[in-house]
């Protein structure tokens, strides 16, 4: 420590010491400021920010806590919004507000992350349709905010990508990254940004600080959107073959907010703010928080400055379903994302010794020999979670079946495989219908799931057999073709949005259940007894997985059509969305219970149809700020997202009835079940985006307990970008089940090619987020 | 039961009881007859055989045992000699000795079995040498008698190989297939021989009646000789790539006469014989017997048969080593193979918290993860056999070191890893230099092997650090240029042949240390704890996978040199083995004892070099016939072998110096340590197979306490075709160390262009197998 350092040390120590020990605990704070009132004295904004600390510092007396002697700045922001984060204390904050520029300001808080064969079942082929129409998405950059990189996975390598126009060349910033050479054509930058956790605790020591994944998650995700082509991969010999993204050909700059040693608002801000100013063209982010109100939800506000530099951000919904109203990300101007099964399988094959062939659910992550095995059936033991099953005889060529017990507190699956594995046996036949199971890739001793129905097929063969035997075969991988397909996941999370009602949320629903991708192939993955394994792809599931493949379809849509906007490209995706199965029935959750839009948005995204969706619900920044003028928002609350006034027409106009792709209509709930009827009113405007003059007529299907108006029931529109509006009347009245009521208007025109369909849903009200 | 059949038994009964009970056990015998003295009166020799059994039925007193009612025929023989096999009883088999033409009789017994980088290894390439040359084997059949084939496998499919000629087309025969559409360009036959087991004991169920293999032994050596390019293979991740044998063209025809419920020298022969009327070029056989004088041992009895049709049957020397004397397949006319480690290695890298990285030993069948796991080290607890292992706190998290302790007599290698697994350690170092350990592919647990110098870098950083800590990564495979390679495996059997002293075998090494290669995909393999596991391809260790390397390269010679005859390919492919390792120094075994001919014949093969040796040591069936007569053989004896005399000139010549590519002098064991010189003389005859004129100059390499004088000293070839003699006389004496001294005697071309090496062996006399 020099001398002059030592001094101003103690004597900035005495100061406070005589000042009653002054000790402030500081927080670091998100800061908005209307840079139109930034003075004209400083050079820019990063001068201006600083000053304003500084003048903050000899305006409030000098405290000191654990880990900050003084304010200091975090980061500065200027393309989401603008302001920037500090570590101040209450007192600081209180002056800062009297600052020039001020609109507001939060504290910055933690964030949660939400977790191949998807381009073929998306129907994605090189032949026809979006895949071809956007060079599998070679102009568009998608930026995944998330936990980082692994560089060195296949699906990040290069070959077969075009070069790098100059206009990104800067995206690869050295400095900025792990490592500089591991950018190339396909990963075109990856940052990092951490400052906000060490303002937190300046004394963490970061164990990766990089870009680089230690997580998986980041990884997994990235290459889901835009992985590149990778031959020969598997989870554990399950779903073997060539991985590749949603956008093959995508560009991917990375942004890495999340560490192990925490996930802040500030740093995820620092890397949106940096993803726009990069220039990419879709952001894709699979974290969110919980109870929060829309105008604190810094994803949501960074997601509002995106679009209205004309970026779309694909978020996911979370994974707290099926409660109502459970979903984040929530936001009118952000893709809100559910998650749904595929049509594709994982199996092992149980043989009975009659005979009987039966394909189970299997992800036992190797090729476990299980051969001609006696099988017993025991009431005592089915339950699996007694000591007792150390005393089955000769357990190493026993295969015991578990019965399900849900409605017993049965310890589940999972308990009933651990016991397994402690006594032993051979293998498991474990009879489940249990959603959860079917989504989980943990499956750590040999066994297959089956149904009740063949449950009831196998107990009988071995109650009436002499010597019972199975033999199960693994790593079966298999596309059902039987079996409906998409069905929504349990455990999407749900609306309606409790970050603003008025619109219906999720958006649409997109793959999300074990979705094969890479991950860094020096974590944890998958466990065969105790034994920790490794994998360099794995599968997950979760909305975290769907919203990058929704992010990987809307870059390409923004490639095959440049000049459409954010709100155009969720329009044409929602409006195509597909409502029906492979069944041509209503998708299903997996609880069998018909999914409705607050369950799964428009339907299951359509990539090939988004592409060429006929008409558009355009909105424009103007029609987002009108939205939020209608919010009973301060002024500050307002600023926060619509920064300068200067900009917007400052709600001259405000309106709820954004020109949105779909129709939510509430009601109150009532203890006494007495409800009224309701009306309301929505306005829409159409714009032709397909070649030439086209007639539309309106197809309605009302909701129960409904009337719906149409007014005019054509739409006739003289060419290409030819503007026309419509108005909906619904007539409605709740119920006392708290229905979701459950219809669409769709535009289909007169020759066929285009059928435009928005979902309608009449839902209760139900609390939304405020403050803390 | 019919009346007929029950009034018969009745009868056939009461005979018997008023026969004093003559219950007389019957056995199988396989039965050599002379062709020639065939009663014209029979329209063939099957007419001969059944017309045998007949009479000798009539005039035995008629006798009843567990199975038998009466004597029975097996098989009849044609091909690799002229007999029959069937159930006799003594007395019936001394009717048959009078039967006219009977030649010798003996006992059926049972056989017992010996186990691809390797194309690589041997550089083996498709642009130059053997593979060109040989269409890659697309001209020839290899004839492999084991336990089947599983014809589902990649490295059976037909991709790539041309058409097959009209000439082999009878050998995919309906009725013999297990299912004739199995048959394919590649496979182009497949048949079972199972009658001696079911005249042994004819209650038996045969569980697999048909050429499919049950046991993987024959998929493996099938698919080693002649496999197929197999993308995208391994064993559990390690050896991943595309497997193909070293034949990938050659035709396979398989003959399975090893079955779950036994292994009968009838059914071998009966398969062998087959393979010859087949028309195959070679045959490989991974099996044999111990204890058996040349005269019973029917793989030589049929070798000799196939060798006379100019067949090469390519036989492992055994496992048996590395006791002197040890070997089987040891005749003068097979081409008997020892087994060597390649240049291959399977590892986990240990990197330990100091940053030490040491690539260990590790075929744990699976990628498991261990990082950053606390070590420990603690004298009492690294014999790993203690049960006080299971007082590690927090297993879980910990890596134990084991050490070696084979002086000990501890639990080694296998016995730790179990202990290990027991206590649910998370890993353990073991620290072991026992090469049985580096050959097998048996790896249970997590944890890798490094050697004792190692073990010490390991423990000083363990006992210095307070939190020492490892990570293991698994799955590796990589060539180590700087080791010596090959290297003999320790467990190769050993030479002198205990059938026949004369020459010196084995033959050649080819590569047998884990060779990976196809095993049908429904049986055990590998273990992780104690769950089995299943895999397509295996790495396999032993003589067994050394045969068929060498009958793949045979077969391509043949296929290369059509007009060569069996003695001319094995003199081919030992004149130019390779008696160096990589490092230019000899080769070792793998306790690193300098391996002698004895050991490892004349060196590794080399068939690129095989493919123009420049001379060959021809030897004619007549030379083969001269041999058996100077052996001191009874006629039936002598005749088992040599069949009708009247196609031989019948040993007005006898003479034991078969002109053979290797040289051994043999001295009596003394104990009082009083060797006398002795002295031995060699006849040889070189055929120039090189372009044109050629002159060789001899080299000697005089065996220690030896003088070796050769006359002339150099051979002018007047052209392609011509024939040179020498003598070459050895005076030696032995030593009380029993010591085998080596030397050689190359005759090296005087433009330098091919050299032409023959190992020189001197070694104690041992006893020979006689009959039981």
């Amino acid at each position: 420590m020099g001398l002059l350092h030592f001094l101003l040390l103690s004597w900035f120590l005495s100061v406070h010491l005589l000042c009653f020990l002054a000790i402030a605990q500081r927080s670091t704070y998100i800061v908005h400021l209307d840079k139109t009132l930034m003075p004209s004295v400083f050079a820019d904004h990063h001068h201006w920010h600083s000053s304003t600390i500084d003048s903050i510092k000899a305006s409030v007396p000098s405290s000191v806590d654990r880990f900050h002697s003084a304010p200091k700045l975090v980061y500065s922001y200027d393309n989401v919004f603008h302001g920037f984060s500090a570590v101040l204390s209450k007192d600081e904050l209180a002056a800062l507000k009297k600052s020039p520029g001020f609109i507001s300001a939060y504290k910055d808080r933690t964030v949660e992350p939400h977790t191949t064969h998807t381009p073929d079942f998306l129907k994605l082929n090189p032949s026809s349709g979006l895949w071809p129409a956007s060079g599998l998405g070679q102009d568009v950059i998608i930026g995944v905010l998330d936990t980082g990189i692994w560089p060195e996975s296949a699906s990040f390598r290069d070959d077969g990508m075009p070069p790098i126009p100059k206009r990104w060349k800067g995206i690869c910033k050295p400095g900025t990254q792990f490592n500089t050479s591991m950018c190339n054509r396909k990963l075109i930058g990856a940052n990092y940004f951490n400052k906000g956790i060490l303002a937190n605790d300046p004394t963490v020591n970061i164990s990766m600080n990089s870009a680089r994944d230690t997580g998986g998650h980041g990884t997994h995700c990235a290459s889901t959107a835009a992985g590149n082509f990778a031959k020969g991969v598997s989870h554990f010999g399950y779903a073997p073959g060539t991985a590749r993204g949603v956008a093959p050909r995508a560009r991917l700059a990375v942004y890495k907010f999340s560490f192990n040693e925490g996930t802040f608002t500030s740093d995820l801000i620092a890397a949106m703010d940096q993803a726009v100013a990069d220039g990419v063209d879709m952001i894709s982010i699979s974290f969110g928080y919980r109870f929060i109100p829309l105008y604190e939800d810094a994803i949501s506000i960074a997601a509002f400055g995106a679009m209205m530099k004309g970026v779309l951000v694909s978020a996911s919904a979370g994974n707290r379903g099926p409660s109502v109203g459970s979903l984040g990300n929530g936001s009118p101007w952000i893709l809100c994302v559910a998650s749904g099964y595929t049509d594709r399988t994982f199996a092992g094959t149980l043989t009975l010794g009659n005979g009987l062939k039966i394909r189970g659910w299997s992800l036992f992550p190797a090729r476990a020999f299980v051969r001609d095995s006696l099988v017993i059936y025991n009431k005592t033991l089915a339950t699996c979670d007694s000591d007792e099953l150390s005393q089955v005889p000769d357990p190493e060529r026993t295969i015991i079946i578990c019965d399900y017990n849900p409605d017993d507190n049965g310890i589940g699956f999972s308990g009933q495989i651990s016991r397994i594995n402690q006594a032993r046996l051979k293998a498991g036949i474990f009879i489940s219908e249990d959603p959860a199971v079917f989504r989980s890739s943990s499956f750590s001793y040999p066994g297959v799931v089956i149904d009740k129905k063949e449950g009831k097929e196998v107990i009988n063969y071995v109650i009436s057999s002499i010597s019972p035997t199975a033999t199960i075969t693994f790593q079966e991988t298999y596309v059902d073709g039987k079996r409906p397909a998409p069905v929504l996941a349990g455990n999407s999370a749900r609306g309606p949005s409790r970050s603003y009602l008025g619109i219906s949320k999720p958006d649409i629903m997109a793959p999300g259940v074990l979705i094969l991708a890479a991950i860094p192939p020096n974590i944890f993955s998958e466990s065969i007894q105790n034994i920790e394994l490794s994998s360099d792809y794995e599968l997950k599931s979760g909305t975290s997985m769907a919203a990058p493949h929704a992010a990987g379809i809307a870059a390409m849509l923004k490639g095959a059509h440049p000049e459409w906007s954010p709100s155009a490209i969720r329009s044409a995706m929602m409006t195509t969305a597909n409502h029906l199965d492979s069944t041509q029935k209503p998708i299903r959750e997996d609880d069998n219970m018909v999914a409705t839009p607050l369950d799964m948005g428009a339907g299951h995204v359509d990539p090939n149809k988004a592409l060429d969706p006929g008409l558009l619900y355009d909105a424009t920044p103007q029609d987002y700020v009108n939205l939020i003028c209608s919010m009973n928002f301060t002024e500050e609350q307002f600023k926060t997202f619509a920064r300068s006034s200067a900009n917007y027409d400052n709600c001259s106009n405000p309106s709820a009835d954004l020109n949105y792709p779909s129709f939510i209509a509430l009601y109150p709930f009532s203890l006494e079940g007495n409800f009224t009827w309701l009306e309301q009113k929505f306005r829409r405007t159409l714009t032709n985006v397909g070649e030439g003059r086209a007639t539309y007529k309106v197809k309605i299907e009302t909701p129960k307990n409904s009337t719906v108006t149409v007014s005019p029931q054509t739409l006739m529109f003289k060419g290409k970008n030819d503007k026309q509006s419509y108005t909906m009347t619904i007539r409605y009245r709740g119920d006392s089940d708290q229905s979701r009521n459950v219809g669409s208007i769709t535009w289909v025109e007169e020759n066929g090619k285009h059928s435009v369909r928005s979902p309608i849903v009449t839902s209760t009200i139900i609390e939304v987020w405020g403050s803390e």
